[in-house]
């Protein structure tokens, strides 16, 4: 089928964009619910259809439908998409011929704010007359019956009013050709043939009964909703240093921006810090999680609230409101967002607990219930009561979240969303975006498929993922699949490799090649991932017992040396400015979608595409990136990787080069290839597509 | 959890009924679409939301919803079903404990009409403080807490009016014990964990947080919409007889109604008949599907219509109008229910084409269009233009079924739906659903998965399958899963093992053995299924090139002598006549779902139970059938079969007694289990479990 990318308006861009027409007259639906052309299973969608699908700008979106007809008598589709500033497009869908009856157009939006959409599908006259003429005039059937109806079907696309003049004179010509009894049928063959009329035809379709689909919506985001590199630190550690005295003296903000460059020099887009907050001093945690701090412990930044104030305050360590809004300022002047923890819960002192008793469990002994699994207790943490006063805690929270938004932060980073009730965070994030679209909340759902899912669903535009735990071949192989395919219509995964609370077996057992193995993967994998400090360093110690780091940041100072460790080699920085690099040049891997999976013979190669097709991407050209990952980090593999490049617009079987954007190296590729990685050398090949030679 | 099922009403059987109560105050959804406890995926459901799912009186159905909340604290989940009587009932979910925080409950509905169905999510403060209270006094944390907590819930739950007076007694009682100070925690771990106290809080939870689902439909058709035994016949072959002159005088519904005490003597539910109405003289098909009828050719059924009559009118040769409702009332009287085909086409003689051309499709030559696949033509029908005239057309196909209904038919079974418009079919069954809801429509459509489930969503009670082509272990294996849970929420198969149409590779070679597999297999697999008549005969020659019966009765009469071959023993009719009984004393074996496919070590070696839990049979008593099948119709296979026996109810690892109701054998069985199937002797085992020895 004949396409045009002719068409583009600025709100779109789109595989298959065709000028705007009207809707003509529609079958009515009548007393029925299938229209005269049954449109089913619309994408995209959430699972919930009481939510709109989201997407972000500049996303590659997959707009799907079932749509069939009965008989043999060809149909066509059309996506009708209408952005918030209210300009319409028209696009043009491709059967997928997958057996399903799925149709497929690929539109990225390029407005943010909620769009709506709509399928339609019609009887294609062209295309029914089209397919049985050619058969039948070859075949010697019917050939001046098929003439005459192609000529009748061409008088009325001559006829159409919309119809540009050129093409209404082409169209006539070829009418009275078919007519022209002095014209053999070989000539009618032609024109059945003819690549120019197929292609007014593709554009300007001559329709019948059209059948308009629901409207549906979808909500579109900025950008860094679905796109970004993330990078984690502590301010209070940024610029510590021990006194002569032993103690050490907190970083605050103004000696935690020095940090900043670095971080920019690295290509980081977002910086997230934990709570910022005073800390508790009532029952505060010692080093390594112990139950008693001593008189110099910092405590958990996540323990949040003394007297010096609650989740409306700077801790006085790290300095003023004032810092920390020229920290904000600093970040930005780097090209950096900074992003703030959401961790709604209080420590014993937290002023809430004075002031709003009724936020919290009061037990029938008088006192106010500790977080717990049973038999454990948390004596350092209350978590709020959502029940006794839904209002008040609505408020409060809305405030705080306002509060922040107006010292410069746009992104939140929410603690254990899964806590508290999912009802508390629908309404306050569709709150807040209503007085700001640009916020983004992260969520921190470590928690089972269902929860994590309605997170999303509900408002959420990030989540952290399963990733941490998919280390083997098969569970990439499938987790990449389900965020790319399954859930990427209303679920945006942020593959952060580490966190203060997960340093996984993989990673405490690999080696530095596993540090390199999973940053490559994740800023490959998905349009958003995230690192926290001290990977660069390999930091690979866990408590014993425990999936975290030992002496971990959580309850005191890290002092690192950022430089020392890069000038002697042991730092993973240039590896990750590397992969932000690669991120930065190429936009297929800015994206969840267009992931495919390939083969290998090898049970640790892992083999993926991303590819963003050239009408959807700013520089006009096809974006295709091949990933080959040994995640094996204690071997050198060699194997075949096979390759399907039609997923990425290059037929099966032809020749294509590839530059390894690690190295540099080049090669010539083909379906069949063999790779060698040495883990302790170059463990990822990330291969850019130079097209074929 | 402890359930009760002693508070059954007539309109359904459950699993889990408790006592009805009105819901209590809910909470509020105000500004949020998700509730206070997230109730999502509600099953049943239709995959268009737009369709209510469907079940028949009797049907085992599936209740599922996916719920949680935050945190530890326990949850409890209601279903409150109200019949189409208007009376109400409340069943009690348990959590599958399957990661996906799903919920289930299976309800037998008893009432035909529309149902409507309602989640209902809770706080669960007794399961609550029963978790708690049990580890936190076992471990001697928070003991006289727990005790205090305890005796303030069961105050609550004795101050309850709605709850029976010996049982507020029993629980005040309890609540005394834990206040008194006499009483050590030995004693008040024994509260905590008495089973009776349980039980009255299974059945009455005290419940906080309550949340309330969306009220969604549930449509329940009559039994037979879901469960028959089909066997199809040519009246006119039965009796049908050679004269002297070498032509065939055709059979007639007075001859062929003599064949019906034999259907029925076979166990049989449903006689469905070809179309009875006159056939096409013109362009009428010869023996073989040759082009050119001879004098004595009666013609395909399915080309309907001549000067004789159409679509209303009985074919001559059969008889009268009369005749044809003594045949209904001689099959009602051997308990069996005549269907009767409905094909929306016509041959070029019938008297649609003069009185309503526009009812067809006119070429500009001013020719009526055949039906065709191009090149190909098929001279003997015409197909019918749903777009010319729809309500001319709605009106005509209405006045048919109503004039064939007022003939005593209920059941009627469509060829080629899918080559007629969905919206069609869904506003035809509706409106006759609406005036008579026994009427039962079989979809004949073989087709792609799209239209398939569309059709059976949009309307038909039943639909052809895949069956025929589904024959190796693994294709069985699939597809019995899939029919009997991914679909049944909406589609109920139909299947027939054979039909004039279709005579798969597999009978044509697989001998006797292969007949027998293949009835056993469609008996047993779904609640419906059916024979076409000859294959009882073991009629396995195909027409070369196709995939159909040579000489087919569709183009010829057949002259069958059962009683001949059933003396000779070259007849199935005494196996099917077993299948058929087997069916009618096993419910298990009367429903869709229920089916849980098991292991075999042999690739050719099937297993699968059909269960039925003891509540919703209307024996009282657990019905399950273990059917192992050797699905290789050409060799004796040996294996070990591996049977999960909790599927039924069974705890794994115990011994359970089988008898095989083919052969009478009886073994005692555990997890692992060796068979041995000669597929000349008796290729199948039906095994019905006994219970425990």
């Amino acid at each position: 089928m004949a396409t045009t990318t002719t068409h583009t308006t600025d709100a779109v861009r789109s595989t298959a964009q065709i000028p705007l027409r009207p809707p003509q007259d529609a079958v009515p639906l009548g007393d029925t619910r299938n229209g005269r052309i049954p449109l089913l299973d619309p994408r995209p969608t959430a699972p919930d259809p009481r939510f709109a699908a989201s997407a972000f700008v500049g996303e590659a979106v997959v707009f799907q439908v079932t749509a069939f007809r009965e008989g043999h008598d060809a149909i066509g589709v059309h996506l009708r998409l209408t952005a918030p500033s209210g300009s319409e497009s028209l696009h043009r869908l491709r059967a997928l011929g997958d057996g399903f009856d799925r149709w497929e157009v690929l539109v990225s939006p390029r407005e943010q704010g909620l769009w709506s959409f709509r399928f339609e599908g019609f009887a294609d006259e062209y295309a029914t007359w089209q397919h049985a003429a050619e058969i039948k005039i070859a075949a010697g059937v019917d050939a001046p019956l098929m003439r005459q109806m192609g000529a009748e079907l061409f008088d009325r696309a001559a006829d159409e009013k919309t119809r540009p003049a050129a093409e209404r004179r082409a169209i006539a010509a070829a009418a009275a050709d078919l007519r022209d009894t002095r014209r053999d049928d070989i000539d009618a063959l032609a024109i059945v043939r003819d690549p120019q009329l197929a292609s007014f035809f593709a554009a300007r379709p001559v329709q019948s009964l059209l059948t308009l689909g629901e409207d549906k919506a979808l909500w579109v985001e900025r950008e860094r909703a679905g796109v970004g590199a993330w990078y984690e630190f502590f301010p209070r550690s940024e610029g510590a240093r021990r006194l002569k005295d032993g103690t050490i003296k907190s970083g605050t903000f103004r000696t935690a921006l020095k940090r900043l460059p670095g971080v920019a020099a690295m290509g980081f887009d977002v910086v997230y810090l934990p709570p910022i907050h005073p800390i508790g001093e009532v029952n505060r945690k010692g080093p390594n999680n112990t139950l008693h701090a001593g008189p110099g412990d910092p405590g958990s930044p996540w323990a949040i609230g003394s007297a010096a104030g609650g989740h409306d305050t700077v801790h006085p360590d790290l300095g003023t409101l004032a810092d920390f809004r020229a920290f904000v300022r600093a970040a930005r002047a780097e090209g950096l967002e900074v992003a703030l923890d959401l961790a709604l819960q209080a420590a014993p002192d937290h002023p809430w607990v004075s002031a709003h008793p009724e936020w919290f469990t009061t037990l029938p002994d008088g006192s106010i219930a500790y977080a717990e699994n049973p038999p454990k207790k948390y004596q350092d943490i209350y978590p709020i009561n959502f029940d006794n006063d839904p209002a008040g805690i609505r408020d409060e929270v809305l405030r705080i979240v306002r509060h922040w938004i107006a010292q410069g932060v746009k992104i939140f980073r929410v603690d254990n969303p899964h806590t508290k009730p999912l009802q508390f965070w629908e309404w306050l994030i569709a709150t807040v975006l209503r007085e700001d679209p640009d916020v983004v909340f992260l969520a921190e759902a470590f928690t089972r498929p269902a929860p994590l899912k309605a997170l999303a669903y509900s408002g959420f535009q990030q989540s952290y993922s399963y990733f941490t735990w998919r280390n083997t071949k098969a569970q990439l192989e499938e987790f990449l699949t389900w965020i790319s395919h399954d859930t990427a219509d209303f679920m945006r995964p942020n593959l952060f490799v580490n966190t203060p609370d997960i340093l996984t077996e993989y990673l405490q057992y690999g080696g530095r090649p596993a540090y390199k193995i999973r940053a490559a993967i994740a800023a490959t994998g998905a349009g958003s991932y995230g690192v926290y400090a001290g990977y660069e360093l390999y930091e690979n110690v866990a408590r014993p017992g425990s999936e975290e780091n030992i002496d971990n940041e959580k309850y005191e100072y890290k002092m690192r040396d950022w430089e020392a460790a890069e000038a002697s080699g042991d730092s993973l920085a240039p590896y990750l400015t590397r992969l932000n690099a690669i991120r930065r040049k190429h936009p297929s891997l800015r994206q969840l979608r267009g992931l495919s999976v390939h083969w290998s013979d090898d049970d640790a190669i892992l083999v993926y595409t991303k590819h963003l097709p050239a009408a959807l991407s700013d520089e006009g050209v096809d974006d295709t990136i091949i990933v080959v990952a040994n995640v094996d980090p204690h071997s050198t593999r060699q194997t075949m990787v096979h390759i399907d490049s039609s997923r990425f617009g290059i037929p099966r079987g032809s020749d294509f080069v590839v530059e390894d954007l690690i190295t540099g190296a080049r090669w010539t590729w083909n379906q069949d290839n063999f790779v060698l990685l040495d883990a302790f050398a170059e463990p990822v090949h990330i291969l850019h597509v130079k097209g074929t030679p």
